[in-house]
């Protein structure tokens, strides 16, 4: 049977004047774009444009919803409530909602980004308001996030679907967390190498972690970073390999 | 035939721990509640709870937009582009009607706040845009706003009922335009004087223009102020005189 | 020997159309008004304000600077590194100072707001980079901040005075630190009973823990909280009952 | 006589994680920087980090204060009043001298930005406000704008000194405005002839104008761009034409 995957990237994280990432590009490879909501990057104007690009390159539609925190693009801890959590995803999911419609689509799944993110990775609460948010405002919206984490359990209670992410370009650990940065094996940026990961994803659904062992991680998304540079080189060595080997790449959503 | 006519006012105009209004007072007087959306007032938070009250209160919940523009509270004139008032209106009409989800209730109109309302009254190609916009999200939305503007002819324009308010204590010169600020009969603050005029309007659709004249508004609704002293106490007497003279409250949208 | 206290309040928490507080009334009563800087309250116009009001009634100006957090107040904690709390704090110092001279006066001492202040009380680190970055704007500058903390030693290692403060209307733990939010003897909300804790503390440098033993604080300033219901009674209880104990009120800086 | 001019440019313009302009490139060219204070760009650690490249690399710091409009990058025309103009320039100005101190520099001129630089050319209610203000904050820091413009008028009235700038990759009229944008002789885009006109102008202190005439505007400063592609470029071939042909290149302030 052929192995499927989707390929995830966060996209849309201009904000006004400032650009940031080759989304040109990256929305050609990708099949998933978690677009940012305004809260950490996206101003209405950058968030029409992303949903413009989503419907005319065929790419799913996802909400990237983050802390409202501009100045430190959503990767700082802060000390939200389980009630801020709830409306903020809200908000920032209705408002996505809203700016897509425009060109004729509509949000088709969430991600949580930077900071939350990782808060939703291993806080029950936090998850827990999360999720049941996205359910309130459309019980058929699969969460993307990353596998065996407080914010899958959160869905499954709420109902929804989960769907596992793994990225390509960072190693893993024996236990199926990241190695942290800063380590050596921390980021590959290699694009041959980053694609060979994504090709074992892909068709074993395990990755060798950093000490030989391997991590059972059923990803069904490969996240892509569009905003380093070199991010589009990467992306497309990714999709041509798993092209190459006969990967179905298909959204998840 | 018995009149009928709605009550609105801009409701749920806090930011954080910032306090404005008395909104308890109000969402239990008006039958529409204008709610700002994040852009000039509103976090999430707020949001979340004035759609809460709206439901509590069988008020019809209806999206203020503004420009973004926290520190002037949407009062000053922006220059804004006519895409850049289409996506920041469906980013602040789809934010409001994502968290009224969790309270089981959805936004059932529009009426821009501040200085864009103000511009939509004269600016046909803002009015437009906007109009459009209002369109695109749901093509069933009222849009609420001045008689004989700009934004009435686009709401006619793009297929969308427009409903008319009037001003319960501002004055009118005969054109039907206000008295300008800081002029003598500017602003009607007692209470029993706002409550004569309400009943004008709603039983006559006219009003006693500055000059004695009589100006036809035809309003669908009555604007009541909901942030200044004594708000809530003009807007009870404004619908206890309705009440007494058998007009019928009732939502508009 | 007559004793001596500060009596300083948190004001200028406005921003734009939002008024929060009876800061006619506070500046009155008080010596040393913290005035925010931008970041958690206090917008430009608000600022200038609030400096002319301190320069108006003959009080001392400090700067109160918080996380960049205006929807959460400043009170959420947030993930800053030592290089963002310095320049930070210079952007807001500076800030206040330069308006500041529109009404003759200049900024004479510094104060953490909310979060931050928690988190300088116990963050060596925070602390440093706080108290390094208010010694490059001014080594005369007085930091006020909470007795025995991290702060404290940093403002001593930079060369800094500090000031130390205590609350008239917070309980104390045995070991000098606050009863927690939410515990019967946390507030002190009678005026009386506050005025009486303000007598002891200025009269002895101490106050009866929530065990009944004694603390030694030696606060040079105490804090008046200008924000609740009942803040500028309270406030005048403090400082009528201090004065008529023979207590000079006198500005630490 | 040796001729003299000063080369300006706008840089500081990034925002948290957005970067924008090549400033490593740019300071090294020019010898004033007009640096962003935070309300249309500029976050307090981009401030610091371009006041410690300004002092690394000799550059004479200037504030660059614009509208309080992050996402339209202060390019938007904004109603505010002369009160705001002046609180607003007050704590812009600190703000950047504030956080300048840390690299033992401080602000030495003032040139405002985007829309409020072309409206302190014309209009002389918002000029006086934003040069008295300068004037309260430090006399002796000249103001850097166009020619013959209200600011001028309003800087001499305010006993500040005016220096004036002049573009090298912008057309003028022969009135000495510039050619508006979207005309074909608006912009200079080659290197060569911007070198040119850069030459033109620091040994006649005057230009060709669109029409073949000659306009007078006798610059102390000429601006470069730094946030176009090839910006880097066309900054260092003006600076080399200009070595080259003996004019001598110093800061006006």
């Amino acid at each position: 049977m052929q192995p499927t995957i989707d390929l995830n990237s966060d996209l849309g994280e201009s904000f006004g004047a400032w650009h940031v990432g080759d989304d040109e590009a990256m929305f050609r490879v990708v099949t998933s774009a978690n677009v940012a909501c305004g809260f950490h990057a996206g101003d209405a104007v950058t968030m029409a444009r992303s949903a413009a690009a989503a419907a005319r390159e065929g790419v799913v539609l996802g909400a990237h919803p983050g802390y409202r925190d501009l100045v430190g693009f959503g990767r700082r801890a802060l000390e939200t409530s389980p009630d801020e959590i709830a409306a903020e995803l809200l908000v920032q999911l209705g408002s996505l909602d809203g700016v897509a419609r425009a060109s004729g689509i509509r949000v088709r799944y969430v991600k949580a980004h930077g900071a939350l993110y990782h808060r939703l990775a291993t806080d029950a609460a936090a998850a827990r308001a999360f999720a049941e948010a996205v359910a309130v405002y459309d019980p058929t919206l699969p969460v993307l996030g990353p596998p065996s984490s407080e914010i899958e359990l959160a869905a499954d209670a709420a109902g929804l679907r989960f769907a596992r992410e793994a990225f390509v370009d960072r190693g893993y650990l024996a236990d199926g967390s990241l190695v942290p940065r800063g380590q050596p094996t921390s980021i590959v940026d290699d694009p041959a190498a980053a694609a060979d990961r994504a090709l074992e994803l892909a068709e074993t659904g395990s990755i060798t972690a950093d000490d030989g062992s391997r991590v059972e991680l059923r990803p069904d998304s490969l996240c892509l970073h569009g905003d380093t540079p070199g991010a589009a080189v990467m992306a497309a060595a990714v999709r041509a390999a798993l092209e190459r080997a006969g990967v179905e790449i298909r959204a998840f959503a």
